[in-house]
């Protein structure tokens, strides 16, 4: 794969390193009257604020919000970093050679109209921005949703919500629907982000250059993708197995049924693939293949909070019978187990439980949900006296909560006792070193229990917050963790090869 | 199969009758004080508002929220039909025989302390329960949490907030934690039952005879089933055989894991058995097998909403390209496809659609999310017309319409039109003969979004009023029709038969 671009005076980190953290950045397509990308997107960098220079591009001139419209890029009376643009497809190229020649860096390029119309005009638009790229200018997109990077609070498209927290989850996606998706599930799931980049049509920059860098990326320890088409299989598939040598990469791979297919050519002008070429590709090259968006979100998660080990007994634990049946099935259809303790540490288990009604062979079956985290506290650092067990697991069902909370007038969130548990908890996780894992399902979504959705959101935020995932139900749970032990062993299986 | 009981002189429709509709219930074990299983049930009958006559017993006499306690169920000055039973393990076969002596047709023991716990105290108590009930008296439980009937107002144990509302769906579980956690998914994810069975132990009436009397219940029209262990299978496959051949039974087998067959004898008392056995023999009846608790929920929630048709083309539209390439993927992994729209009628559909980065081949990708009502009934009409279709298929992502509220001044409740949505959708539907089903993502779930998880809360009401199934994502939604479609299949294939 060669990186043949003009301005060889700069390594490639250091290009990524001002893609992701330029000092200063114009907005090339601001409206004065405010609407349409380019004020939506300038909106949403000083909304997140943004830590660099800004400036605003309208070729009419003008003010926005008091701020100065120059009438081109190269009227800006400073350096540019990094250009967003978003002008209408037809004024595109000519905005972007101005760039180039203004010495921006690179670009990010939120126009739609190219060759995912199908239409020639759109093709031929295309071929020109990807002409001028090569002549000295690095773009993203364009029909993209652009970059989001915490630290320096670059941000996509409609992502005034994003938050300002970095983390070591990098996420590369062609859609940008997928990008605005997964920034904002990580927001409230607790994935916190190194990059992520939604490149669109990938006219210069894409999935095997980006994928390449993360690679060697200290921020990022973990990738995440969403690709339809790749441009050049083959490379693509090099880099892949390369960075998943040295950490995971997740990937969600579209368009691989006819209509996905179709699809994907309408969507961002690449081509699918057969279903089965690509996902035997795929795992081969050693990535951790993933159906759909919350599969793909829980897999990172786990990835994100867990240690990179062979994961494979559980003791799981919580309040409620079918749950604990229902918790064997789950283990085993992930290829989990949970090991049956022996009388003496179960006998020690049930001394914290009430009686009767509460059985401890794992699963951990309290006799009612109210149990609190002194019993848990107890019930897991017993359980991690056996070397069996790899990892805990707690269900709690919030809910039940309520009809107490209002026998005893007081509120829902000052009721359950979520801060100490999780305080507990990440204890437990410390002192044993075997990680704890959540899982709080959500089974009254009425009208009449908001009380309850809000607990839950806020005693999942105290638990994400010690760093301990939050899953809604056992299935996510115990299939994101079989994903991180399914990667260790690839990974022994890898290096033990003569 | 015998029905063989004393009481011969009743026929079993007739006892089914008095037990899903007793005119008078005696709640026995209601402590004074309140607390405990007797005053929670006793509390619950009058919040749902039971339709019957409601007798509250306690050994010691007393009162109890001004309503006299009898010391016996001997003492009440009146027929008692059906008997709840909350009283400690070692009271309860005495206080079975007073209710036997009393003539009470029918009895719930919600009280635990018998097999489950393995002791042989316990199991000699269940057997004592076992030979009364033999005598005289049918039993339900112990270690249950009873019957549900919206329409008679019987509820099971944590049950005051369980609707009223009648409606088709029958369950029976083993479990009692399985039934009252089905129950409360039900009441906003729009099952409406008929019956809801708990029946714990099962020591008299468990899923056979159950599952024989709602084969033929006018009533039910689909029945979900929760079973850990069975005590007969052979004499359940029988009945399960014939009851698949006229509706759908979906069940959920527990315990089919070495941990979730250790897990069912401690929970109640059953054998589980092998994983490998149990499912072939459950499909070979003509079971719907299904996973988990959500799969459950929303196999039965496609049962209830969608016509018994083999459906295999759907035409998914909404806003968001990923979804769209999501769509076709998620299809094929069901066995269902999305039908490429010709020319024509992809040429009409677009003229509904914003210009540009709107496309209509199916997926049917409208460029933003704001996109209305109206369009949409042209877009599913317009797509009707297509004989490959079988079902509409509409994706939602409301909190798009977050920023734009904020900027309006106006609150989301105000700005998204899905009551009107629910309306035009329902008339597609009944118009065109093809079903409109949903599909709502929560991908804002963080402590500053409880107004878009309210919004989505009472979007998903109006459209359930509308007999609109609404499924939280694209996988479920798909799987949960693919259920349909196969049970369509299995009733073709089993007719065709020489």
């Amino acid at each position: 794969m060669a990186y043949a671009h003009p301005d060889t005076s700069r390594s490639r980190d250091d290009l990524f390193d001002r893609i992701f953290h330029p000092q200063s950045v114009a907005v090339i397509g601001v409206s004065s009257r405010g609407g349409g990308f380019g004020s939506g997107i300038l909106d949403s960098l000083e909304a997140i604020g943004f830590e660099g220079r800004l400036y605003a591009v309208n070729a009419r001139g003008g003010r926005y919000k008091g701020r100065k419209l120059y009438e081109s890029v190269l009227e800006i009376p400073d350096e540019v970093d990094f250009a967003v643009i978003a002008v209408p497809a037809e004024l595109v190229p000519e905005v972007l050679e101005e760039c180039r020649v203004k010495g921006v860096l690179a670009s990010e390029i939120l126009s739609s109209g190219f060759s995912e119309t199908g239409t020639d005009e759109g093709k031929r638009l295309e071929e020109r921005i990807a002409a001028i790229s090569r002549t000295g200018i690095r773009v993203i997109g364009p029909n993209c949703f652009g970059v989001y990077c915490p630290k320096s609070g670059l941000t996509l498209l409609p992502g005034p919500d994003l938050s300002r927290q970095s983390g070591e989850v990098a996420f590369l996606s062609q859609s940008g629907g997928m990008a605005i998706d997964l920034a904002n599930i990580g927001t409230w799931l607790g994935l916190r982000f190194s990059k992520v980049v939604s490149y669109g049509n990938g006219v210069d920059l894409r999935e095997t250059e980006l994928l390449d860098y993360l690679g060697s990326d200290p921020q990022t320890r973990v990738v995440g993708m969403y690709i339809e088409g790749v441009r050049d299989a083959r490379a693509f598939l090099d880099v892949l197995t390369k960075v998943s040598a040295v950490k995971p990469v997740v990937v969600l791979k579209g368009g691989l049924s006819d209509a996905g297919a179709r699809m994907v050519a309408s969507h961002t002008g690449s081509l699918g693939g057969s279903r089965v070429l690509w996902e035997a590709a795929l795992r081969q090259a050693g990535a951790v293949v993933v159906d759909d968006i919350w599969d793909l979100a829980y897999t990172l998660l786990a990835f994100s909070m867990l240690p990179l080990r062979d994961y494979r007994g559980v003791c799981v634990a919580g309040g409620g019978g079918a749950l604990g049946v229902s918790a064997g099935d789950a283990a085993e259809r992930e290829g989990l187990t949970l090991p049956a303790f022996d009388e003496t540490v179960s006998d020690r288990i049930l001394a914290c439980l009430p009686r009767p009604g509460s059985s401890a062979r794992n699963p951990v079956d309290a006799a009612n949900p109210f149990v609190g985290p002194d019993a848990f506290d107890h019930v897991f650092r017993i359980a991690a006296t056996d070397d069996r067990i790899d990892m805990h697991l707690l269900i709690q069902l919030l809910h039940h909560y309520r009809p107490l909370a209002r026998s005893m007038g007081v509120s829902l969130l000052e009721m359950v006792p979520y801060r100490e548990l999780a305080r507990v908890l990440a204890a437990v996780r410390d002192d044993t070193g075997k990680p704890v894992v959540l899982v709080m399902p959500d089974y009254r979504q009425g009208t009449d229990s908001i009380d309850i959705g809000e607990l839950i959101r806020h005693a999942r935020q105290a638990f994400v917050e010690h760093g301990l995932p939050v899953f809604p139900d056992l299935s996510n749970a115990l299939r994101a963790t079989s994903r991180v032990s399914g990667y260790v062993r690839m990974l022994r299986a890898r290096t033990s090869r003569p």
